[in-house]
């Protein structure tokens, strides 16, 4: 372990701290620069020791990312311009998948072998970002808040999601509706529900206890949810789905129970996943701009750990919108 | 930052390795002693710095693991497995969602932050394998190879499994076959051909090279593959699909044909992945122990890690099994 980077400083012809940041891949440092450095440092055999460079600067250049739940194939689309955006400013994404925000995860998300936080999946009222914030670790939410303010969030404006919906319901003449939503304790659950009854409510259209099931955002909340809600009285002719996931959980369970979507259920969704436009789905549901959301987060975190960010906490709303398909009607 | 673990370690009544182990959650400490240790951390406000550790230790516990496609939903099926065996084992997995297995890839898991990786991508005749035999970092292949031994693997007998479809459509009287298969570079792609083609050729029915479509595992290959094959002479009667993603776009592309699946085409996939059992898809396909196979390559690296594996590289084959549904019929 001879060679140094001050060796490869000099073969590149660049100053040390250049040597470092173009080996991170800063991008601070140009692209030709990169190239020159990183051909010195093959020459000559050198491989930064990230745990030395962690002691002198006190900087890992890593970021967690935290997502309770892997599979639901949300979070993946997420991930991807998560990780491009934060490698662009020279940051590497960490990801922890933990099952529930344990007190485990806390513990292992202090140990400072990470500079900041992207959160994905908090539910209101975590502990995590009080803990984060009195252990001055910087955190930024994405598409989930836990309802205090005092942090970075980019978000869906998700009553207004809602409300788009249940005015497409009221305008095709559906009363008789119902929801299979998130969980009451994340900002995306209760706030699409919370539009969608406002927007209802407003028209006059109620959405009374029995026609509410609410679940994981996954699979078996929309398929366990749609049989209930068929078996529970006589059936609403259409159904809002808190994610695009439940929404293809309950159209299987239509499916078995020989009901037609839209001809005789309608059925929307929310996010836009690309299996909502594949043709066995055809999917009517609302959009938002979850590329550009997780590139806002992944801005608003690396300007907070450069020190450039302003010291009150800044929120990045993104407009949904309807995007009509094939599995609602007229009542 | 006066704390240390001696403090830790007096307070809890253990020695202080002890109390290091116990705080990465390594299995050899009891689940008693560790929540000890943990209430004495808590108390004291103790938290271990990872970069000083790895100095101490040169030991990072944490294994890296390489995948290129995150939105596959193939591969969030293996990383929820893997992580709990190498979090059972006092690992924390950190993952590396590069685009290709670039040179800057290489780079990063070789500067020494990971003790080790799982490679579940791996193209034939990357590069990258013998680099990290070269520099001494251990590594798994899971799911894909990269055609050279000299590693450990995890694997499933994916020849076996292509002949299993190739037998069924054959028993079915099947004789006008095609394929849309994975990328020829990639084990799993390349093998699963080759069983097909052997299972088909032994029964003296042909696989001409019209009839044959390689592209990515994902949905597209799936799509543009059947709108091609359809396109392309008389209509093949069934089509082995390279996984189920694939199979799931060649579906919604007879969709689109208006051919019904099985009474026009029979389609079978590779996996069994959830979305394979449900309605609206019913797939026909041949399962694996997802995972199983992921569990056994963190516990081949976490042998080699801890200097308990044999010098030789193992391999652990699981075999498949075909799982009949609903998009499979007598020709």
């Amino acid at each position: 372990m001879s060679i140094t980077s001050h060796d490869v400083a000099r073969l590149a012809g660049v100053s040390q701290p250049t040597v470092s940041r173009a080996l991170r891949g800063d991008h601070r440092v140009s692209e030709a620069t990169r190239a020159r450095v990183r051909e010195a440092a093959e020459a000559l055999g050198y491989v930064p020791s990230e745990a030395g460079r962690s002691l002198s600067t006190r900087s890992t250049r890593r970021v967690g990312v935290v997502v309770t739940d892997l599979t639901n194939p949300f979070y993946p689309h997420l991930i991807g311009p998560l990780h491009d955006e934060l490698e662009r400013h020279g940051y590497r994404m960490m990801l922890f998948t933990e099952r529930s925000e344990t007190a485990l995860e806390t513990e292992r998300l202090l140990d400072r072998s990470i500079d900041g936080v992207v959160l994905t999946t908090a539910v209101i009222g975590s502990p995590l970002p009080a803990e984060l914030n009195r252990r001055g670790l910087p955190f930024v939410f994405l598409n989930r808040e836990t309802g205090n303010d005092g942090a970075d969030a980019a978000v869906v404006d998700n009553e207004a999601g809602g409300r788009l919906v249940a005015e497409e319901l009221v305008r095709l003449g559906h009363t008789d509706v119902a929801l299979i939503g998130g969980p009451a304790d994340t900002t995306t659950g209760r706030d699409r529900e919370l539009g969608f009854r406002v927007g209802l409510s407003e028209a006059g259209v109620g959405l009374p206890r029995h026609r509410v099931r609410r679940g994981p955002f996954d699979y078996g909340t929309g398929y366990q949810g749609l049989l209930e809600l068929a078996a529970d009285g006589p059936r609403p002719t259409a159904v809002f789905c808190g994610n695009d996931v439940i929404a293809i959980g309950a159209m299987n369970a239509a499916r078995r129970l020989g009901l037609d979507v839209p001809g005789d259920l309608t059925l929307i969704g929310f996010d836009d996943l690309p299996m909502a436009s594949w043709e066995t789905f055809d999917l009517t549901t609302v959009r938002h701009d979850l590329d550009g959301m997780a590139k806002a987060a992944a801005g608003l975190l690396v300007e907070r750990l450069s020190g450039g960010a302003p010291e009150e906490p800044r929120r990045v709303t993104f407009a949904p919108e309807l995007v009509p398909r094939g599995t609602h009607a007229a009542r």
